[in-house]
């Protein structure tokens, strides 16, 4: 059937003359309906472009096609995009009908997991809350920041650019927080529907199935997916046509600059959300891991452990919301590039674009809304006939599952975006060809991540074998196994760079990223799935559902693992190129005639710096991770000592008895009477990581944000040119290496698992499952927190500097150096707050203070002086709670649940 | 002593005419003996510079001064750094004297450490012998390749260019290999004699003391520096002579040219002997350390583990001989990178160093010239009164007792550096400042290296907290603090390129390294000392000597761990900066019009390439570590169930009667009679260790010289910019982390150490010091393998660069780019034969196919079958056997070790 829809499309295409001639160009560009409209429309319009048509020569326009009339091109150029996200937010109408009719866990008997996942649900959302809370200050800030900054400037448009420079700040970020608000508010609901699909209607007689489950999961992924190509691309499109209409069709490069502003909303809201979610579900998720270390007996997935709801938050907080908010932001980021490069690419003589400005800017619209329907007819080809076998189920077949969508939709996409470069847009098959370039390279990249992080190929087996030796061998052979991870990405993406450059120079980069990204809306549905998948097997497991369901769960889980490494590799290879044509868009506008050249010391020391800007990035992100699970951990403990029922059983009471039960009778098998069993506290951990990923989102959010800045005016433009390309080149490998150690870690333990090893009776096969569970610790904050926000911090500094590149431009170095010395004031100040003040950048480990001494003893003496703080710091902690309060008080609302949070 | 003597170098700048005028300079430049000789000077050739001097000028000139007699610059320039090398030689002469006058081991009674110590060293000869067999084929090829691809070019002096190039390149790479050999081989006398003076001549009532102990090692390690820079400065200044007169004075960029062969030699020796050495030190080492876990109960440095030997032959192959090939590279680089841009830089119009290029390229040579002077002065300052207490030492009194040597030798080299620059070079004191500055960052990168490294400060205290929650913690504090370790160096080193730029141009980046690098003897000397001291610690243990004597060696282990720390952080800083000086080197001999802008696809992809290549490098090593401990590992198991003494008892039931005593009557109380003990057979292990050493450098080794070959041909000289600076960068990030992640981890093990964890009877306390030694043995192969590794990596591929950069020039983007096949096919066939072929680039572990399943009864059947292949691959061991036969033939006495080894 789908092949069908292949040969269909092609054959439209080959078709002479093509149908769409006759009925979408003709609308479009307003031309007559003759078949040989090219003709006229290349004679009519080729002495003139769309750059240099003045009033005049658009009155003395023999033909009213569209390029000559003056309001004609923006609409052009906005209406298929617009109209390709109208076509999505149907579809997630039909996907949200299509989820409303698969039966929630209360219709099926399982009201237990309705309302786990509302506990999830309510964690996800006060989270979010609490972070937009934050954000909105900064949001605000930054654009009051931004309108001083270009109102400042001696350019008699001041205002008005100033003005729309901050408001496409506003609607970008705005646009990016609502696609993860949605995307997490359905997909915590379709979680507990994918377990209730997975187990079936037993009452009814109707059997649970893979394929059942895998179609929920995937439509929730779907929601989330269509959800940023949407409003990413009815975003910009309309942020585009309402600065046209302010600034004139002709001004295409002001256009541009204040659509930057938009780009860089998106980035700024994407890298708070992929840090906090970041250091959100991993904190969460070690520290439920390691309350099994420091209080002995205690199971991660243990339904009395209060963090185990908070792990689940997590996934959707990290992996749902994160995701989407980075890929948003690609998206968005690569059309802003492309458009951007089409208008100076289009000035240059001799080049294949000349003169073709309006052309290219509309393909890169244009691009993304054939995307949107190749995605949606994808959409449908995704179902399996596999049964669920737990860990056992041949992954091949399920990941065909997903891959046949992914293919379909790359196949359309490719036979309409020849139709668009080349017939619709008259841009030369060498566009075409980048467009394909950067879709395989985008495939490529997916591919290669799976073999390095799939447990069916060499690098997981030699992770596990390294088990043998402990877990310090296990380690290195990750590190190795991610090292050499970064190989092949690289060569792929510098093969398109260079490949894609020469065919199309610097716009052929940037429309190369926007291909790889145009069916972004399947493959990201393929991505979300993931954390959908992880929730509905945790929810089976919190329900104690039997086995049968959970060899379901998680076979989807184990494919959820694939796609999620897969994505990761997706979403740095996208990232990679979407910074480069950036950076190249940045360059354009700078312009300066003495160059950036690599071996000149200002460019190279800048190259320098930028290269260890990831590095403290990802440090400070890792070294959070392990501060918030300390806290965690701390509260766990609490719980287990003071949270009693009626009957006085305290929590850890009530798992002594689980646990020697469950050694009398096997696993499982003994559940307490309603009035012996204990339920823990679980918001108070979700309280807790809320908190705590929020407060350590602001350094490393806040350095990424100023580190262009005090580059580019401290030192100069040429200094900036360096530190973009040194950090988007370290940061890639870094990135890579980080997300694909953290998954080959993953699965080595997961292979150990499948192997047996946890249950082996020989305790060096034990030793080797422990040894890669090490591993796997260690590759949590890797995956899921510092790698993916590498993705972002490179694309956001790319995206501050083409923003700020207006106030720098025609600067020599150390021109205005002092204006340099503001964000440097920022960023010392803040340092100072959070570092000694607020002791949030510190090297202390919370934990530590806690656990040395007779700390465990005096912790929580009589729930009235119950306090989250580290022990030992009382003065930091109380000058902490000042700040918190204070700030809690002006956030209101959302900071009604941080000072909540405090005050006991 | 040492102040007066500053005040009189200080106050003999001051006077005037100061005394060197009337006897130094009139006799290097052939000045008349006048006290205004400078202005004359000034007067008669400031008309004509050197370089525009042709034989009309000369013999026109009124004046007799060097400059303008037609055989004297090369003379001027290379007199004084000759002389300097004679100082270096004759100070070496002095240090063999007075390390003669320290009494052996059998003179103070204690034979068994002598005996041990010759071990030590028959390994150590073992290894470079096998090494250097295998360097020579290497040496001996590429001098061809570089002969035959100098010779094809359409040069008329195609013939002389190409014999001068390739034999500059076996003397550099000859003058590097005899620095290793002769640091090496005094290393290891040095460290018996360093025990016994820590031990004393009990016999006649001497007691051992920290400062005899210190003095012995000190001067060993001082051998080694000074044989470094004495070798070095006499090599490269030869070398300029003899290439002076063959192409004469006038043709100094033809000189330049051919110089770069002699760096390209000393490079790629140096990148074998650290990869090698990183290989074999932390095999060994690794594979002692886990014998102890896969075999229970047996002790790292238990005198029956018959790898221990490996372990302190690898000390000193790892840290004396490759820590000191890579920092001659790094000495003889900045030299030849400053004195070429010397000469394009005082071409350029306006330049402060314009019409200078004789001075400036006599400044090259000066300053290291004037460092030995300095360094053998600041020798006489190292001496310590602190008495031995172990690990409880005050760290920073000892460290005081070395850093007084430096701070003397660099306060005289400031006040020689101002005369040479300003007074006898007549360059400006924008040069000095530029030395100064070199100096100072190479000190203050040291110091922040000593801050992230040493248990004295926050960052290693807190990699020990998180061992409280297991390892997985500290892995992941121990990496985020080499990540942020990175910050401070990188800013350093920024600030100190953009300022001596600014001051100087590339030639003030590239002269501000040789200034960092001037006083090296001493800087290496405290280097090598730490080996030393390591070695003499391991003597103590194995000799059964008493604790006074292990709390003096621990105490000078300490500080050698201290300066092991710094001193990789000094190699780094001075490998960045010489690689960037080459960098620039580079680029002006190739001198692209079209430039080679950041912004440009191709550059950026070159840079993206680069960036990648030290992940794939370090990569390499670190796997590499791992499978040559494994078979260490492996082999030891055979000797403990093989060996036996006559009586029959085999070695490991030696080492159960050991441990069952230890458990009786405390650790180190029993002692075997003769006839019940057993000896193993360490020098298996010493051939296993040097075997897969030598066998694991060739991929990373080769693909390092292919890299920019492959680059610079197939895409093009802007690709290959783009190559090196991405892999300058992000090596240099990659290359602190690991050294600085590794230090970090080490000391965090040991602060466990000191806060006695280890015998600590709470369990959780136990638990924390393992936790603490999974990072050490990450950290391992990260501080001594890798992490150095990547310092030569950088350097090498700039070295090559710059060699074939005649090549290159004025080569479009894929002009020839069929040359670039040839590197290409080599790396492809080599890649074949070392993986499918081979086995040596596999995922496979050794151990893991000889652990699994019953793998371990079966070995060594019978000593006849006796293997050192990994089981269950008989086929690849016969053809590597048949293979390393026919190289062991080739290669006559250094294979025949080699040849020795694969057949029983």
């Amino acid at each position: 059937m789908q092949i069908s829809l292949l040969i269909a499309a092609v054959a439209a295409v080959a078709a002479e003359p093509p149908w769409y001639q006759k009925t979408w160009y003709p609308y479009l560009f307003d031309c007559s309906d003759s078949a040989d409209w090219r003709d006229q429309y290349d004679s009519a319009c080729s002495a003139h472009s769309a750059n240099e048509c003045d009033v005049e020569t658009r009155s003395a326009c023999p033909q009213t096609c569209g390029l000559c009339t003056p309001s004609s091109p923006k609409m052009v150029i906005a209406t298929p995009p617009i109209m390709a996200a109208a076509v999505a937010f149907l579809f997630i109408a039909y996907l949200y009908v299509r989820i409303d009719a698969f039966p929630t866990g209360a219709e099926v008997g399982l009201a237990r997991v309705d309302e786990l996942s509302l506990k999830i649900k309510s964690g996800a959302r006060q989270f979010l809350e609490t972070e937009y809370a934050y954000l909105t200050i900064f949001v605000v800030g930054l654009a009051l920041t931004l309108f001083f900054l270009f109102y400042l400037t001696e350019d008699e448009n001041a205002y008005t650019i100033a003005l729309s420079v901050s408001l496409s700040f506003v609607t970008g970020a705005t646009l990016s927080a609502s696609a993860g608000w949605w995307g997490m508010m359905v997909a915590t609901d379709g979680n507990a529907k994918t377990t209730a699909a997975c187990a079936g209607d037993r009452a009814n007689g109707v059997p649970g199935s893979l394929n059942a489950g895998l179609n929920v999961a995937f439509s929730t992924g779907a929601v989330m997916g269509f959800a940023v190509v949407g409003l990413g691309l009815a975003g910009v499109s309309t942020a585009y046509v309402v600065l046209c209409s302010i600034y004139g069709d002709d001004d295409q490069a002001l256009v541009m600059q204040c659509l930057a502003g938009f780009g860089f909303g998106a980035s700024s809201i994407a890298l708070f959300a992929r840090v906090a979610g970041g250091i959100y579900t991993k904190a969460a998720d070690v520290g439920a891991d390691l309350v099994g270390k420091v209080e002995a007996g205690i199971d991660e997935d243990d339904p009395h452990n209060p963090a185990v709801i908070a792990d689940n938050v997590g996934d959707n907080v990290g992996d749902v919301a994160g995701m989407g908010a980075d890929l948003f932001e690609s998206y968005v980021g690569s059309i802003i590039a492309a458009a951007s490069l089409a208008v100076t690419q289009a000035q240059k003589e001799g080049d294949t674009l000349q003169g073709k400005s309006t052309q290219a800017i509309a393909l890169a619209f244009l691009l993304p809304a054939v995307g949107i329907v190749a995605s949606t007819i994808g959409f449908f080809a995704v179902n399996t006939s596999a049964q669920g076998k737990g860990w056992d189920v041949h992954l091949g077949t399920l990941m065909w599952a997903l891959e046949k969508g992914m293919y379909l939709a790359a196949a359309l996409f490719t036979a309409g975006a020849y139709v668009c470069v080349v017939q619709i847009c008259g841009l030369g098959t060498n566009i075409f060809a980048c467009v394909i370039i950067g879709l395989a390279a985008g495939m490529a990249i997916g591919k290669v991540t799976e073999y390095f992080t799939s447990f069916d190929f060499g690098p997981v087996m030699s992770i596990k074998d390294r088990g043998m030796t402990g877990p310090a061998t296990v380690v290195i052979q990750g590190l190795g196994v991610g090292m050499i991870s970064c190989v092949p990405p690289t060569l792929v993406l510098s093969v398109a760079i260079v490949s894609t450059s020469a065919l199309g120079g610097a716009y052929g980069v940037a429309i190369s990223a926007v291909g790889m990204l145009s069916t972004l809306g399947i493959t990201l549905a393929t991505d979300a799935y993931g954390p959908v998948a992880d929730n509905a097997g945790g929810l089976a497991e919190l329900s104690h559902l039997g086995k049968e369901v959970r060899d379901i769960t998680d076979s989807l889980d184990a494919l959820g693992n694939t796609t999620a490494a897969t994505g990761k590799g997706f979403a740095i290879g996208s990232a990679v190129l979407t910074a480069l044509s950036l950076l190249s868009a940045f360059k354009n506008k700078i312009n300066d005639p003495t160059g950036y050249d690599v071996g000149d010391p200002v460019v190279l020391s800048g190259v320098l710096t930028g290269a260890m800007l990831p590095y403290l990035f990802a440090a400070l992100t890792m070294i959070s991770v392990g501060k918030a699970a300390a806290e965690i951990i701390s509260e766990v403990r609490w719980q287990f000592k003071h949270i009693r029922n009626a009957k006085g059983i305290s929590l850890g009471e009530c798992i002594r008895v689980y646990t020697e039960k469950a050694e009398e009778f096997g696993e499982g098998v003994y559940r307490a009477a309603p009035e012996d069993e204990v339920e823990p506290d679980s918001d108070k951990c979700v309280a807790i990581s809320t908190r705590s990923s929020v407060r350590e989102m602001i350094a490393p959010g806040a350095y990424a944000v100023l580190a262009p800045l005090m580059g580019g005016f401290l030192v100069g433009p040429r200094f900036l040119m360096g530190l973009l390309a040194g950090a988007i080149t370290s940061g890639c490998m870094l990135a890579i290496m980080m997300a694909n150690a953290g998954g080959a870690w993953d699965n080595s333990k997961k292979l150990c698992e499948k192997l047996g090893l946890k249950k082996s009776k020989d305790p060096a096969k034990k030793e080797q499952q422990k040894a890669c569970v090490v591993g796997d610790t260690v590759g949590d904050p890797f995956k899921d927190t510092s790698g993916p926000a590498l993705n972002i911090l490179i694309k956001l500094m790319s995206m501050v500097s083409l923003t700020v590149a207006p106030l720098l431009k025609d600067h020599k170095d150390y021109d205005h150096w002092e204006y340099g010395l503001i964000p440097t004031a920022i960023f010392v100040v803040l340092t100072l707050i959070l570092g000694p003040m607020m002791n949030i950048l510190t090297w202390d480990d919370p934990l530590a203070n806690m656990v040395s001494g007779d700390a465990p003893e005096d912790m929580g003496k009589g729930s009235s002086s119950r306090s989250y703080e580290p022990l030992g710091l009382p003065t930091t902690g109380n000058r902490r709670n000042t700040v918190c309060k204070v700030i809690g008080r002006l956030l209101g609302g959302g900071g009604g649940v941080h000072q909540n949070l405090v005050t006991p």
